[in-house]
């Protein structure tokens, strides 16, 4: 089982970004520790960051074919990228998004995610726990489906 | 560590509820599963369901002094409940934020929750997963507090 | 067959409410009329009514199992309850809507029913003949559907 | 006591219609029924369909002053009639407004009647039993004004 | 100078229509008085009153080349009267609108008219005397115009 | 009878003002010719422009007790200007509304008038001939009310 | 292969209307033009034009027994005319709205189209090619279906 | 005379609750500082509080009629209660809703009170002293009523 | 401790202005009794009225530095005066706004205030005695801050 | 004639896309097809698709110049890539838009296009024919531009 | 060259104003500095400040006549000031609008300025800077077109 | 001190864009302009255009750790590109966003800026004018704070 686990746009400088809302780690801590998790629930990551939309979908459509599902974390992508959003509704993959800071407690436009009803389900809020529990529940649905 | 495991109104039908947006799952059976959870993550849970939003608050007026964090699933009383995220805001606990289904992909009014502002986080759409998922969440946040 | 006929809050008080929009019937005779209706429809009328939008959910929970429909006027709850508008579709009985008075005709927040696509219809502005109507309607449905 | 039975633009053809939304009676047989239910009631009823807005408000002012009441079912005249609603109200006569479908659980634009508060009150969703049950409310209120 | 005189829906009924918000006359009254104004003013009129948009705009076609301007009350179709709107704006001439109640301060809906930028000018309130003014309005216009 | 003439702010400048909207006579220009207009409908004229909200309400509070009605262009006070909405409205003398564009055929903001429904009609479009048939109206209306 | 080819209020007027939105050629001309096309589609075409929207749908409904499909440029109507609408869609043939001008790039009321959701597809702002271009996409619409 | 004091959900937990807004004092000493009010302004109070909509609907209609006037702080449920609003309104008495806290400079949402117009007044934003406030504007009320 | 009690437009014709809304007093009875209010809280009263926006601002900066608070009746000014709003902000001084009639109850654009959030809190719908709460809230306020 | 064909985001996925929406054949089948059509026609197509806005716009920028006219699918950059209009409406050819599924009978966001007026025109809803039939209207609206 | 320098309410309380977003500089020594400028750019500036709309209306008539330009810091009236942005746009003048601080980053109700579109530009967030920039601006602005 | 000049999407067209809006210079002709300007002004300008959103992020992303400023023309990524907006905050460094044209006088969908409450301020409508006024005010601000 191969999971894409994807950053979008400024989610490369975890660790600088105002810690208040997305806490200290950088980005390469936290997928060093989504690893470990992966390992102890039998799957594969493939991370990828990038800050253009574009990317991020060439990215999506090159590798659903090997993957069995998407961990996302849109950043800001997340309230106007409904060419992101297709890519994911298209892919067919079960897709989980996650958010580090709690988006509903920011400014108003923080509070829509264009992407929300392409996804399986959100996990929003816990900082850098917000990818292992997203994974957790990607995971678990992965493995259900296919029983 | 105790914390509040709280299901508003209507989640006490679960099983018997929609199954495609709720699962087949009993609250019953939820509790249970949650309940070897908490063993694990080393907390005490207390449950409680009601469908009335009064019973709701007085409950978590009158468990708060004992009580580390609140878990919970509002129920459609996610949408309009004023009330109830006053009192989760007046605990001064740590709130999560639980949904069996993906309340984004759902009717237009299912989408805003007055609770989410109120919360830490929220964790949305995998069905008794979520519950599992929140806690841990919420453990977690609770222990790395209190460091 | 069993139909629950229930009174949301403040419809307990008719008779002394603004006989304008409600007329002067109370709800005891309302309820005497309405058992009179049934009887010549060959159905059973258990009656309830709540100011606690709670109670009225545990009333349908209770008597769901036991029961053939539900003829609801939720009062004020009609605008907001959408616990109770869960509990309503959640039972899978047929439900149909009544109001005494017609609330297009008034205020613009009375003018929006959370309950009405829960419901399969509605019979609005007719005092207490709007129970008779939405009772017929209901029981013919039943029969109909039966069939 | 004669009243007016009036069905708007499309609704000649009931029986073709969608019969999910509407049924599988055609407006001939609905009226035939009701033709039955006037006599009982004690009423005569002059029916007139139209998928004109314009000969709809020539009828209501032609036969208004030898009649005692309005039953009506718009049609899709109901979301912007705003003229046939002028009609009806400048006509000093009760109306009742009557649907097939539940207006309320189909699209948005559906859901507003520029209707409803010129009439005394409305049923809605009960197929051809709605236009039963209006005429019924409409026979009563009559003969209650006229006490 | 030959001036079309138009009015739209229900307003056949003036005299009878509610007297609080549309005076006491009748159309024939006001036809009549504008008639003696128009000789004055040195115009012709051509009166025309229907409850059909389709007539009106049939109308306004067939007179538009024989016509030097357009007095109208589109009654209803005010506010939602689009293709109207546009046979007024087709037709080239300069159009007054009239109102006989001032739409200003009624029900919401009334505040808006949709014809109102594709004409001249807007006479309101005045009961009968709107028509006066309108018409005294559209032949300086005119005149003016053609100087 | 006195009629309080009342132009708000910027129509000083009526002239030199853009004349695609406002036409090219001036205010002094307009008022002479209305002058001549009051002599023949029998009554006496007082002309006020200011370009303070606050003098055009002391004026009228001054005025009102020796005046019977007001004819005012309240310039762009229209749009906004709520304290002389209520300085009309309480001065219980008919108020007649006029504009010299067509506030209607302009930018969104100009076609709201919070005037509108404290006076019993408006005069919209014709330009300087807007104050000659307001002041008809206006007359006539006190004389009707006075018989 | 028979196409009923529609065309809504004031569209018979064409050659003479604004030529910058709707360009110089007449209605006649556009049916003449469409004829050739329809000799080499191999489908035969029926006109009809009408200033009322109750006629298109009395037209509509007589019609579609013995059609293959609906070319419709709806005028005004396009904006509000929601019996139309349902015409459209009651008559179970594929329908394409045309526009000969850009609706998009003119008033904001001109860019929603109550009839597009009941239409198979839309051709907005080529003159009167739109209607050659709808003519085609219906035809083999109706050709692919049938295969 | 005798009044109602009912403070809603939440406020029994005052002195805990966030302070900067609901200042320190308890509820019960708020209780005590307005009964000695009372007994100078020669009134007898009766204080309720619950977290129950329901259960304070039942307080209001059980002490209607041996009561003069209500006093109420219905916490959260100023702003979705519409069943509270309506006992207040059908209970014919006096009533002055109080805030603690100025609404007005909070969340978006706390600045519509959906009780406001079933009141004679309101006073907001000045502590435990809006208690004190409210009651005597609400005996003053009542005294000048019954004169 | 010095006082400014200042009075927005039209509210000098207080006594004269519509009864039902403002009650029958005038300002300056209502300035009488307030001095009198003044004298028992140990406070001094500076009174203010003007029809003009910036005349209440010139006032409010002239009178800052010699005054400990301000209760102010912003008349129609409350639902647009942003200038006096940010007076009010600048002056640093405690501030309560106060209303005869209740705001929350009359036509909706009353029912926004924008100076609400600049005041420590509002008194509404008591006539007269609004004035005389509001002052003594202030006076406490100023004496609970000094402290 | 050289004409621009450029697909935007997601639409190198047709075939795999949902056919329900999008149909079967491939973007690559497309451009073959419409190769053949371009022969007919007398032009040159130059084909591009990207999933990176900023491409599309480097692409027309630099193609501009030897360019007639630009055919474009912009996929869910419709709804809102204002950059991609801005770059439309600046390269100063003429547009045709064209979309495979029917955009107006889809999910709400999906009916407004920020590109529509930027165009001369839209194709919708007509699969693959969409790109032939605006391909024409694109290329005759060249040619009779060139005349 | 001639610039009308002025400065709207509140403004002359620059220096006691919030610091936080006005900076600490008086009126004064704002206006003192601008005079330097001015000298370096050619231009004699009148600077002009009122906390009244009326009198800056005033100002602007009698001024521009003798003016080349205008610089503008309409304080609060930027967000209603309509009567003084049609005096701006009346004047002919080229008009430039500076803000102290960035209206875009406070309040709701302070983004939107009704004076932007009759300005040529704005300048906004510098403190006592905009206004240094904006006359340059202004004095480049009507050097190049008197070229 | 180094400042990043960034240009969004299509400015690198300046000269061949709509010169009415965006004047006549090209974009290397501004930057030359620029440079000399930075000379005076002491700081050292590093220039990038990209109509690819993501590539100004990742600009700005590589170029903070040695920059001082940033000024910025975002194109139209002005009105959606929440992501840039995010890039732009995250940086830390002080923003001055600057605009060509006067984007508050053209398309509703102009006047918002997604950036705006991310600068420290903006400068809009001077054509080139609006970047050496933007980095006076950014090379001041800086300066400034670092005092």
């Amino acid at each position: 089982m191969r999971i894409l686990v994807i950053n979008g746009p400024n989610l490369n400088m975890l660790g600088k970004r105002d810690p208040e809302h997305y806490g200290t780690q950088t980005l390469d801590s936290i997928e060093r520790t989504l690893s470990q998790s992966a390992q102890e629930l039998g799957c594969e990551l493939t991370f990828f960051q990038s800050n253009h939309e574009g990317e991020i979908i060439d990215f999506i459509q090159k590798e659903t074919p090997v993957s069995s599902g998407i961990l996302i974390n849109p950043g800001a992508l997340t309230h106007y990228g409904y060419s992101l959003r297709d890519a994911l509704a298209d892919s067919g993959l079960p897709v989980v998004e996650v958010h580090l800071s709690n988006i509903f407690a920011r400014e108003d436009w923080r509070r829509q995610s264009v992407m929300a009803d392409a996804a399986i389900g959100q996990v929003t809020g816990f900082r850098a726990e917000s990818y292992h529990l997203g994974l957790t529940a990607l995971v678990n649905h992965i493995r259900s489906q296919s029983q």
